[in-house]
């Protein structure tokens, strides 16, 4: 197994230089978080992820998580990693300082939430998760309910997980069954199975928060009768103790591709006690809510198993033997050439490195406008960040976790043979990336989220805001001579993008299927031109600094040649991406049921 | 765990409507291979396939091959499965009747490998791989190895592996160590360590025959330094009968992603008695003659998975409710509709579907070109032939696995957060599937076979050839108004391979970095041009079929559609791939090696 090391000066470069968030940050009133504590919250988050977390990648895919009488069991070191990271105050990098959080930015969070993943994917998701449900609390709890749980959960102390899934019922939330019986006290009695429960049950924490969706008694049919309630493993004493067990319990871990050490839980919920948050039948709202910021996530979980994947990946090609170049030998001393001497591994590499810096971002964006929504002191500002997350979410959620699944199977392409054995650890990354295509709703889920319902969200304000600002940065850049090939490829794309959008909007109200068809390919060609977007502001700023006679040659240097690369290769799907778009929908409604 | 369905009518289609064998058959000397004979191949291997073999696919991937004292036990039902396939003379399919064998044409053989790798890809490994060792035997065995070994290697009495592959040297064979010392009886004494031989010990048959390369004390260096060695696992006494065990062991099996059930064996040579076959240092010259069929096999391998994966798909997407239709409740009476009524879930069905159906012909027809070449009576035709299969080979091998996985992913797309189960199957095809993008050469190397030697091969002759006779397909169909969608659009996909091919004939002599760059993306779009170009002889069949008043309605009426589709899908992605091929080195080779 190779080594990981976090990528603190490229996350440092997206922050500081691409985003400029300092420029922000006073307004956001962040006054804490100063470049240079940004930066020495990536070298010490980094070193915990790299020398703690990361050498337990692989054991954790070996041994799993394993049951027995309702205790889930995770291997050797995880309980240690996890104590050290609640210790170092990590889990609470994001939460509020009133519940004993940090309080960084969203833009700060969801990086070090991508070095975690990156090292760990199995043992991150018992924290991750803890910061949705965190979230939840902050947003829809009562002060009674946030006194309770905060400042526990922000610290990790005790974790947290969502309860969404029935075995009828997955992105059709309408369909579930579980109940919520009140108790005449103010607390419900819940009872159902949930299925495909993260991190259920495990030992890692002293209390498990669940948050559980239910129906009451008076439901109506459909989403609009699911309730959200508060469902603790251990009830709460008054005095803040841990009480009685509560009725629930796991009563089986699924056996799936990847993230093994992951406890994916069948959760048996018989009479437990529960407390609802947020308004009865308000349940999806609240969920809602915390979609944006999840999805988010798991984009970038999706992002950080490339980033993982390159670094395997690069450390093998620049060590195997095999070959030699087609311009000659160039180590004609040894027995034949690093593979990186071919273009095609390189070409497998370099697809990889440019989505994942591109990506970064696109992501580090989107983070940001999180936060410009929740403390930007103008309302229009906030709504319109508002607006653009919201556009945003899909596509990061599915491009980055396509590509990253993509990205890890080209790092296994790069070892040969060697890349299916599973000691070398490049094959893990692929299956525990595959998951987040499905997770947190499937890919197609955000593509009809993308062309059915974001496209036109409030009249369109999120795209038109979007749109223009890609039209500021090209207008920014089309004056340079140095980033002309790449400037009109990524406007070539816009264009594209610009017209598939127009079609979108035509077939809108006559001929729905005329969007679902188009959907996947709809929200690619956006990802592409965005990221490709974010790439000319990156490739700007690096140019700058080495005109300016910069000291980090070799660190901008890459810069310029990474753009022109994701220009070249991704950013010219739009022409394709365009074509499949304007098919329609005719020879994919075609053939009847039954012809499948 | 979803049921496999041998598809016969498809393969049938295919071999005696498509394809129209029989106009070839009388000439190729098949006189036995008819249209009946063929549809019962297909139908009793099929059930052997769908009803023996499938069912253990499962039980393979949980239990694995393992390994005891020398030993390599599979999972129960494996050996009498492969007794049962021996007996009905599956084994000798297309081996020659003079050994025992049917001596049936490849392009039956190679339908029927499609059959059984679908079924169980680790079990039918067992078979596959003997196949291929019986090649070798039959091309460049003296008539007494011939005599010894083929009668039962070709019923798969006794099986057969190919050991090429040692830790350090993969695709570069030329740095490999194995010895061979001459015993002074003519017999040799072999000396070394191979790893990743598959199927490389177990008890399914009497005998393992290993083909073994290795050098000659007097070898000249690299590749030209290569000889093959018959070495058994067992000494076969002069009356046929089995004698001692020979001096060679399976040290470890290697832990992987997939393929569970097949044994991949580090296999060590400690002086183990070995046999020349071919001649002195003629080893990789034996090895490549048999390299067209085998990776045509593994790209039948890789389409294989995707037909599998699209059978559990589609069944799974005709089950689960899940939300309504955009136009509107199809099944008011129950609480959703099914998953097959979303444009996105028929889109990666019919992807799936339509890439299976195609990459079948075309395997279909180059198999059918392995026995023109074979056995055609005029030499030109046999020539044309045989440069038609080399420059096709690396398309083939590429490609299928490239899309059968892509397709296996896309099935377990389709069951959303359950395809990451493994109860539900579906996510064992793509652990399966992802080994045939890298074994019998990866798939960058079979990519920079295509543009570096195929392409220029006997002076481009096979190019010509293939090209002209695409034309000629193309010419065929331009006056038909029913199909004018679907050949426009692949008529400029063959404009844009005619383009890109003339840019890398103009690369070649002064840019190779160039074409190694363009290589992956010059062999796609050559592929989704050659399948969208059998897609149009068939659509243009059924159609005739159709307007014929044909009983088959439901069979025919599926093919223009799946046309019309792959050509929206596929061919539409010319544009992208030509502006990537034509985009050239600059950016992947700009970087230095300290900069990965």
């Amino acid at each position: 197994m190779a080594d990981y090391k976090a990528p603190v000066r490229d996350m440092s470069f997206v922050v500081n230089e691409v985003l400029r968030f300092d420029e922000l940050r006073e307004t956001l009133g962040y006054a804490d978080a100063t470049s240079d504590t940004i930066d020495a919250v990536f070298e010490e988050a980094g070193k915990l992820a790299s020398e703690v977390v990361h050498p337990l990648n692989q054991i954790g895919d070996a041994e799993g998580a394993t049951l027995n009488d309702g205790v889930v069991t995770l291997p050797d070191g995880f309980k240690n990693a996890f104590a050290q990271y609640q210790e170092a105050g990590w889990g609470g990098l994001h939460a509020d300082e009133a519940f004993g959080g940090m309080g960084m930015p969203h833009l700060v969070a969801v990086l070090v939430d991508e070095m975690f993943s990156s090292a760990n994917h199995s043992w991150y998701m018992y924290a991750s998760l803890t910061h949705g449900a965190v979230g939840a609390i902050q947003t829809w709890g009562t002060d009674e309910q946030k006194a309770t749980y905060l400042p526990k959960m922000a610290t990790c102390e005790w974790t947290g997980t969502m309860n969404l899934t029935e075995p009828h019922a997955g992105t059709d939330l309408g369909l579930l069954k579980t109940r919520a019986e009140p108790n005449g006290d103010g607390s419900y009695s819940i009872t159902g199975t949930k299925i495909f429960i993260s991190c259920g049950e495990h030992e890692m924490s002293e209390n498990i928060v669940h948050l559980v969706l239910a129906k009451l008694p008076d439901a109506p049919a459909g989403t609009k009768g699911i309730s959200m309630f508060i469902v603790p493993k251990y009830l709460v004493n008054a005095d803040g103790s841990l009480g009685e067990r509560n009725a629930l319990k796991c009563g089986a871990l699924e056996h799936k591709m990847g993230i093994k050490a992951s406890a994916t839980c069948v959760m048996n919920y018989d009479g437990a006690t529960g407390y609802l948050i947020g308004a009865e039948h308000g349940g999806l709202k609240a969920m809602f809510t915390m979609m944006n910021s999840a999805r988010l996530g798991v984009g970038v979980e999706g992002l950080a198993k490339a980033a993982l994947a390159y670094q395997y990946a690069a450390a093998y090609s620049k060590e195997r033997l095999q070959g030699r170049a087609l311009t000659g030998a160039q180590e004609p001393d040894k027995p034949a050439d690093t593979i990186l001497v071919h273009p095609d591994v390189r070409k497998m590499l370099l697809t990889i490195r440019s989505f994942v810096e591109g990506g970064r971002m696109l992501a580090g964006y989107c983070a940001m406008m999180l936060d410009v929504r929740h403390k930007h002191p103008d309302e229009d500002t906030r709504t319109r960040a508002d607006n653009v997350v919201s556009l945003l979410t899909p596509v990061i959620k599915a491009f980055l976790t396509d590509e990253g699944f993509r990205g890890a199977n080209l790092g296994m392409q790069c070892y040969g043979g060697h890349g299916y054995i599973s000691e070398w650890g490049a094959e893990q990354i692929a299956r525990d990336a595959r998951i987040c295509m499905m997770y947190e709703g499937t890919n197609g889920v955000q593509a009809m989220d993308l062309v059915g319902r974001k496209l036109f969200w409030n009249g369109g304000l999120g795209l038109k805001a979007y749109f223009s600002e890609l039209g500021e940065t090209l207008d920014a850049v089309s004056a340079r001579e140095d980033l002309k090939d790449v400037t009109d490829r990524v406007k070539a794309a816009f264009d594209s993008l610009q017209e598939a959008t127009q079609y979108l909007t035509e077939q809108a109200g006559t001929a729905p299927n005329n969007l679902g068809s188009a959907a996947t390919d709809y929200l690619r060609l956006f990802a592409v031109t965005a990221i490709g977007t974010m790439w000319l502001r990156a490739a700007a700023t690096a140019q700058d600094a080495l005109n300016g006679g910069t000291s980090e040659k070799a660190f901008y240097g890459t810069k310029p040649v990474l753009a022109r690369f994701f220009a070249e290769q991704y950013v010219a799907e739009h022409s394709s991406l365009l074509s499949r778009v304007k098919s329609g929908s005719d020879s994919i409604m075609a053939l009847e049921a039954e012809a499948f």
